[in-house]
């Protein structure tokens, strides 16, 4: 099979990685939308635009399956783009976001009800997290946080200054007991986040979870097709190349990749 | 005359609410491309490919005189656009950028011939302003500083945090005698960084520069046009609306200004 992944940017390596790790087998296409980057403060109308192009582009490469790495065209696209191409029209192509799983893993994890989300403006103004966890079990209530700043702070080079301003992100979740990292780049902060919170909190990272339920999903999905038999193709497409780019991809897959450029 | 502010966000209303004040016999159309801010980490191929867009965009509106409000774009796509734009083939059109008023601006002021510039990565990797500062005087020595977290710090509510992140940009830059904050929300900073650089240091902000240097140009070139027929005429557009949108231009302008959305 060959996957898809969609990314506002190059915050989605990381959550490549962990898929191409897990799930060897089959062949990985990457797509970072590098030229309009970052999603997580523009309209729903506009972050619809642009993942429908992506989508579309990666269907034409030939993918099976696309998932869509970001939380903000995740949350704010998704079900748009799955009805677009709905099972029953288009049997052997899917696209899956992230949102889910990490809902699913949090709405499991939870004891005392109370779940937090830390995502950007437009994934917490967009509601999907709060719906997606009243799903799995009405009786979740759900405080999310917008964190603006937190995507420039990883890819700039602003790590040493994320406490203090984690510190006001994280203020109003102070009473959950289960906290949902609602972005593609808040992984690069879980260490930090998980020391601020304390051990009493479970801390949801997509990294951790999304590979797992990837796998399952493939297994009770045979139509999509079996293991690649290119397998150990994995290409990462942008749409604008800068030095910049090539640095923080290699800082963020934890090696050099080569980055393509196209245009969507 | 019709004049067209170009920014890549919403950052350039500062310098528009201070050239309309200093020249409000003239109609002012202002373009910020919300949809893909920012521009100071892509590469100087996709900054003018959109920086493009916008200046066709503004001369179809009717503009006679444009000026490039972000500096990214001046320092990337000015040249090209000029040549695409040759004085002789229009001689009705003329488009001007940021960079070279606040050039002028510090060699006139410095007496050290060591000129400190604050700017986005891209600003900073094109040269711009080294090779304009030596035009204008070539003994000048020219240090320049990449500032990528300040836009995202004045747009999403993170001043508090400004000053150690300004204390790490400023260090390389600690002998100078003459600062350009040379990027378009710089101006917002202006006053903490005169703090920080301590009064030996004269800091050039645009906002204060521009309108002046604007007034002597056009009132060097009648053949752009005189006073406009509509000179109330002021208008906003975006390429994304969102209510963030909304909030940011008002902080930026201070006062609400309705924005309109258009695509390019």
């Amino acid at each position: 099979m060959k996957i898809g992944l969609f990314d506002s940017g190059l915050g989605g390596l990381l959550i490549t990685q962990a898929i191409s790790a897990r799930l060897p087998e089959h062949e990985y296409l990457y797509l970072g939308d590098t030229a309009r980057v970052p999603y997580g403060n523009r309209s729903q109308a506009t972050v619809l635009e642009f993942t429908t192009e992506a989508v579309t582009y990666l269907f034409g490469q030939g993918c099976d399956l696309i998932i869509i790495a970001c939380n903000t065209a995740s949350a704010e696209a998704l079900r748009s783009l799955q009805q677009r191409w709905l099972p029953k029209h288009y049997p052997d192509r899917r696209i899956l976001g992230v949102l889910v799983p990490a809902a699913e893993a949090a709405a499991a994890a939870t004891k005392s009800k109370k779940v937090g989300v830390l995502a950007t403006r437009g994934t917490v103004t967009s509601g999907t997290f709060d719906r997606e966890l009243k799903v799995l079990d009405p009786a979740i209530e759900v405080v999310s946080s917008a964190a603006p700043l937190l995507v420039p702070l990883v890819e700039y080079d602003g790590l040493e200054w994320a406490e203090p301003i984690l510190e006001r992100y994280l203020a109003p979740l102070h009473d959950v007991d289960t906290l949902i990292l609602g972005c593609t780049h808040y992984p690069y902060l879980k260490a930090v986040i998980r020391d601020m919170v304390g051990k009493d909190v479970e801390v949801i990272s997509q990294d951790e979870v999304v590979p797992d339920k990837l796998a399952d999903y493939i297994s009770r999905h045979p139509e999509l097709g079996g293991p690649s038999t290119q397998p150990a193709q994995r290409r990462y497409l942008v749409t604008d190349q800068t030095d910049d780019a090539v640095r923080i991809a290699r800082e963020l897959a934890g090696q050099p990749i080569a980055l393509e450029l196209v245009t969507l």
